[in-house]
């Protein structure tokens, strides 16, 4: 058993044992008890019905006292440097804020949460602050059930007092629009000369970005991190504004050299300025609120009929026949449709 | 009561009074009848139970004489000169393939189907050739209902024997993913010098391009055309490939002067071929074949959801309630599923 899924491991057993209230573990949170916090995140993430029960009472009781944050998703495919990136960064952050979480999220991981992102050495130093909390998300089976506890554990760390939210995730799969959709702020780290082709961002992401970083500007990088930058710029013109009337930025940046990473946190407090002058800010979060509970609802309802045997069968029967174009998309799908309402009614 | 609102109105007038089979249809459409062709897409865009059934066996009769066109998307926001721009390239179309049928997709239409683009009068000069059907589709007040009716549009427009199908829509919605989503090849028409700012396309759009034409480069607009591309170029260059390897083309082009208008053509003969070879292209309509069923499953079972009165007032409770950030988004979904559940078990 590796050092993650012994960790989880303890934290569920933990979770049992103490068997905590809700209204302690509220209390815990906000009276900065990191244990309480840690119990509450796992609680969040448990798919046990009496658990989320008892997540539904905390939730709302730390719900008043969250929403006071920045929060900040950073993506980036593995090679970027994320990992080295965000303990400067993070480090940046605390010269200006009080208290820093960090929420990694790696779709590719189990369900156990062993995983690169789970790794707590990996961001060694940032780790060992104080005022500093690092959590892997356990990547649940499906992404809708990642964004729910991830969106939750967002809200307990706010609760708990932390100012800055980072939100990661690895610039691969369906995640990176998960978290442009439950953070303020999006910062794309992309690398100089590699070849853009090879950096994997999918088509789309790159229009979410609030601002573009070009990582590992230094040593004999510099020159080609520089053409990446101007070039990015020039992209980044012909883009469709943003609706809150930010344009995003690039630069390149140096963890290494700390080079610019004093500029990328000035970037996000403009942005937060700015948008919270015009109400674009505030906006935002309601509208990714309402975007969140039609998610929820839309998939809670679906899991539900998929969940059902009968229903999975008649599916693989039809998605077979649409495979081998006997059936249009549209005739299968009504009469997948008939079929089960007839059996239910 | 306008051009548009008697064509529709006579058309599902004829469908009743015709009350032709689907049988009837199917063997017109094969046979090359214009008049079937119309009543049958008037049959599939019709939302009563007893039109489905027969549109159902009409589909089923046709789709293995489909399949046989390549599919154009092409997107553009208004001022574009999308219409100017679709007379010459379908004259051009027509020069290299037989037969090209336009689809002309408005989410902002209202229902009746009244709209700038149900003009006929639009394309005036290719309206009249005789191997060439154009058709606006009814707007339904759903965009999934659009998706469905139209793709079941294409699917007749090939069993008639149409080798090229133009989608067209406005580059303003939802409706240009959507378009995406049912083509083979997608073209986004820009205008230069307008200032992008100005175009009002969508965050994302243009990465789905596989092509990004310049219109109106002629007279004093060639100079800032030319500019527009090579920045585009540049811009293209960052994105993300194409999963089928396509590297998208960027070119200016005058309809007014038929400029480039007989390359954009080659580039989407080019993209065929590319594709073919390497089985990209067939696996592409297949993937969205899937996608589109997927997509009418859950929109069915939602739509059907969605209808229940008890289940509306309940989710607006709750989404007020989200609003008013008394709750958060999962806990109000789950509250709501819940509630929905125990009601009707």
């Amino acid at each position: 058993m590796d050092q993650d899924k012994l960790d989880s491991w303890l934290e569920k057993r933990k979770l049992r044992r103490l068997n905590r209230s809700a209204e302690q573990l509220a209390e815990g949170i906000l009276n900065k008890d990191r244990d309480a916090l840690s119990t509450a995140i796992t609680l969040v993430e448990s798919t046990r019905r009496e658990d989320r029960k008892i997540a539904d009472e905390l939730m709302s009781r730390v719900l008043p006292h969250a929403g006071n944050s920045i929060r900040i998703g950073i993506t980036g495919v593995p090679g970027v440097g994320k990992s080295t990136f965000i303990e400067a960064f993070g480090k940046e952050v605390l010269r200006h804020r009080n208290g820093l979480a960090v929420l990694a999220i790696d779709p590719t991981s189990g369900v156990s949460g062993g995983s690169i992102l789970g790794d707590k050495t990996r961001m060694d130093e940032l780790s060992r602050l104080e005022n500093v909390f690092i959590r892997p998300t356990a990547a649940g089976k499906s992404l809708g059930g990642v964004a729910e506890h991830t969106r939750e554990a967002i809200i307990l760390c706010e609760a708990f007092g932390f100012e800055v939210i980072l939100v990661e995730t690895v610039g691969v799969g369906q995640s990176e629009t998960m978290v442009h959709a439950m953070t303020d702020f999006f910062l794309l780290l992309m690398l100089a000369g590699a070849g853009d082709e090879l950096q994997g961002i999918k088509r789309g992401i790159m229009e979410l970005a609030d601002c573009i970083a070009i990582t590992k500007s230094d040593g004999d990088n510099v020159r080609s991190a520089r053409n990446a930058v101007r070039a990015y710029k020039n992209a980044i013109h012909l883009f469709p504004p943003d609706p809150g009337g930010w344009i995003p930025r690039v630069m390149d940046c140096s963890a290494y050299e700390h080079k610019n990473i004093d500029v990328l946190w000035e970037t996000v407090d403009s942005y937060r300025n700015t948008l919270s002058v015009n109400g674009w800010f505030e906006k935002q979060r309601v509208r990714q609120n309402e975007y969140w509970f039609t998610e929820s609802v839309r998939n809670k309802f679906l899991d539900d009929l998929y969940s059902d045997l009968s229903f999975r069968e008649a599916f693989a029967h039809y998605r077979d026949k649409v495979r081998a174009q006997e059936i249009t998309s549209f005739g299968a799908a009504e009469e997948l449709f008939r079929k089960i309402k007839s059996t239910n009614a």
